[in-house]
């Protein structure tokens, strides 16, 4: 995606920061052309704060007509391929564009009980959420009252927005839209960091298999030289780590039994804060290990 | 099983002797035969004794008759139906007996280069072994001298008659066939043994899914209230225990994330002495654990 | 201590059995008395509940009697040696025969302002405490209603008479008056029990020089063959366990930095439920551990 | 101090260069000297190894009257205060300034015995170790042969010029002198930082008491906002953290008995790498904690 600095949008022709930040909010350039004339904008922040700000002032019915230019989730205009592009890939980030039959009907269900009750569609960031956490977070969306859930959909389209401006606009400072999960392996049986230890990320499903999402190997630190989710949400939802620590400690000529009691060491944990730090490490000897959650 | 005890079989007629040990060793009752007049046995230990030394004092053709009485592990034997109820137990016990039609094919292909390398059939104690260490010690054995191997084979057979002695007849002592695992766990969280806490052991194959062994509620000390595995060998192999920490913490009202960081905790471990005490427990916080192979 | 038996007690002359449990309360073999009518006793239980409803349906004059019939604590009685001999036995367990001067004027003070408001002696059992721990309550009970006291008094009678019954009197069973402190440690480094490690365990003082409690060698199964505190409560207060690692790992050949990162490993911590069981296990290599309370 | 920059160094007089710098070997500014007209130096490595290559280059008689130039450790030029500021200053930072009688006379009788063997003082980099390091290394060094320690001396005569440089010269980069020892606690009970816990860092002594380094509070992310030392070397020696997790779960309101089961967590450690990074932190409960030699 190519980005643009917010020095230059201070700086441009009313139609060009319009033009450039008019996706921002759903099929509602007209958040971006409330804002114009406020600028020049000291900071990322103040920027999102105004365009928030121009949602909540607007008519009641204008904001009703942002929440209703939403898609369905996993709906038919996913189908069709008829959504935003922006849409699209946030979709596409959590899964829904490759749902089992099963969960296409499960979110084909919820769609229309929600949209039954509330009369416009279910709103969420899907950039803060795996499918299993999306279809929990619609679940419990539902029980609530015509006045939560409108609150609601419009704290997902801020947080929605948020991302947004994160992705296209640069500036010397930073929405809090990011999450970091990071990890490390310690070789208590060396008392050093353990190095070349190959590790996996897995997002777990309560149904289907689980998704490779990352795969780094140790740098002489113990640790991988980027995090393993850096630079946007952690999605809710549950992961599993798996440290290769067999075939170090077999590198290593640490003595093992054989076949080596420890081989590959599975860690499962959920993130319930995907703009949280989570640093899940490994302390390690060829017969036992601990983890934690650190920060 | 029926047993029979020690003290009967020393004073029991020749013949009552013969019949109840007879199948000891497959299809050569000789060896039954050949202590019976060494009665009255002290213990089991001795008569064990008695027995592999009228083997080993045997002549050539006798001893290879006694290997070449074996059937073929997962062979033609074990799928017409035609082997001694022992073997037929014992194959069972690795899951011999319901393979999948490529693991089928793999046994066929050792079992005719054993065959023509050797003459005469492989022969593991398959209770102290999962599948996947079958094949690895079939592979690795395949490389072995004709000398090495006719003594690997009666040293897998003295193991068989141990095990067979073991459980049919009752003494005062014990043969050293039996292996033990446990686990406990502690909540470290709370400053004592976690009860409450439902824990599966699986058996992990190299291929095909794992395989549940036992399911137990941890009582108030935190541990099971008998082994996971005892009285028998721990076939060599790897297992997974299976820690439902949530629920217990959810029940005992910890504090938690939503969802819980920590939900079923997943400890992988490899079993390389049958006959060894393999303690694996658990010591837990809604943000952490540890745990270790203590005895 | 010699001992006798629950069935020769029930067996015995009255007279006898008033002479053997006469001193179970101090200065009132009159308890005795009221319940050798009620003999046979089934359990060492049933004997000591016996004793205790004899001194609660007591009028209030004898009860306020046995009250004052105690000496005080670390008192005159203390320094002239006119106390009986449990009561001297018992005060010396806790220390309070070897108090600094300051520690007898602090006594001597608490005794005081006790008397003044209560007009009976500090009574406490103090086999269960550390001279700290007799120290914090004195003050803490100092600050009771009379009739709270009252209650605390008789309350620590039972306790000790309690603990005099269960030094004299075999029965078949036992009065929840045992506490157990005990430990291990297992080499995480080699995967098993670690065995010759020394350990020592100390009574910790807010003033003065931690006292060696005892020092054992541990066993093949990394434990002490007995308890480090056992057959008798453990007093309230704070320890140290000292785990020499540095000689274990170096006697191993364990690979270690020069001079070792770890040598003498000490754990401090406090008893607050005298007849609880306390595991203090330390699980440990060359350059890490971990201990915590298990049971 | 006051320090100079290598820049102003390499533009200044030759007579400013060579007072600057005079200093750096004991009593020896020809070093300095032999050196001024290499100028300039790029880094503060390359005028280090110039001077280095200076000493080798020099006659042999020059390198031993630059090794008698050193003054005793804790000797009569101590005792009389006749000692260059810098060696007054390095041999206090290892407590030679404050011997006990009986020390002193250990130092005397070690000097005595070194002169005699080798006819030249007992050269130590000081800053690298403790008082118990030094005896340690002082018995060591006698039994070496006069090559041997010829060889030794320089080097650590070559160890303190770099430390003098490193406090006397700003430059780009930095020799490799410094150490660092951090520490960190993590609370695993509420599976975050432990903020507000107060840790000391002694040194322990193998006779006398400890002696307090450092004494911080942690922050936000459960460290402390500088190294416990830092920009130095870290003496080879013995110490002990003690970290005050009880006071700090009794803020937090998280339940422990009466008294806490911990409260001060002592953790005892060797440094044997002065310029190693030492990382100590405490993963704690309140019942339970671990640490581990990390990095």
């Amino acid at each position: 995606m190519t980005t643009v600095s917010l020095q230059s949008l201070n700086a441009a022709d009313k139609a060009v920061f319009i033009t450039a930040l008019g996706d921002t909010y759903e099929h509602a350039p007209w958040v971006a052309e409330a804002v114009v004339g406020r600028r020049p904008f000291a900071t990322l922040a103040t920027l999102h704060e105004a365009m928030m700000a121009a949602v909540r002032a607007a008519p009641t019915d204008q904001r009703l007509a942002l929440i209703n230019g939403h898609p369905d989730l996993a709906g038919k205009a996913a189908r069709a391929g008829t959504m935003t592009s922006d849409s699209k890939a946030e979709q596409a980030s959590a899964g829904l564009d490759r749902l089992s039959e099963a969960e296409f009907k499960e979110f084909h269900r919820l769609n229309n009980a929600y949209r039954t009750k509330f009369r416009f569609p279910f709103i969420v960031c899907v950039r803060r959420h795996s499918k299993d956490s999306i279809l929990r977070h619609f679940e419990h969306r539902l029980q609530n009252s015509m006045a939560a859930e409108t609150k609601a959909a419009l704290g997902e389209i801020f947080r929605i927005a948020a991302l947004r401006l994160d992705q296209k606009v640069d500036a010397s400072d930073k929405l809090k839209v990011h999450g970091r999960l990071s990890t490390h392996v310690l070789d208590t049986h060396a008392g050093h960091p353990a190095a070349g230890v190959t590790i996996e990320l897995l997002e777990l499903a309560a149904h289907g298999e689980p998704r490779l999402i990352a795969s780094v190997t140790t740098n002489l630190d113990g640790r991988s030289d980027q995090p393993l989710i850096g630079g946007r949400p952690i999605p809710i939802g549950r992961y599993e780590l798996r440290f290769h620590v067999g075939d170090y400690f077999t590198r290593r000529g640490a003595p093992q039994s054989d076949p080596p009691f420890l081989n590959v060491v599975p860690i499962q944990f959920a993130v319930a804060e995907p703009e949280g730090h989570y640093h899940v490490p490994l302390l390690v000897t060829p017969w036992s290990y601990s983890t934690y959650r650190g920060s």
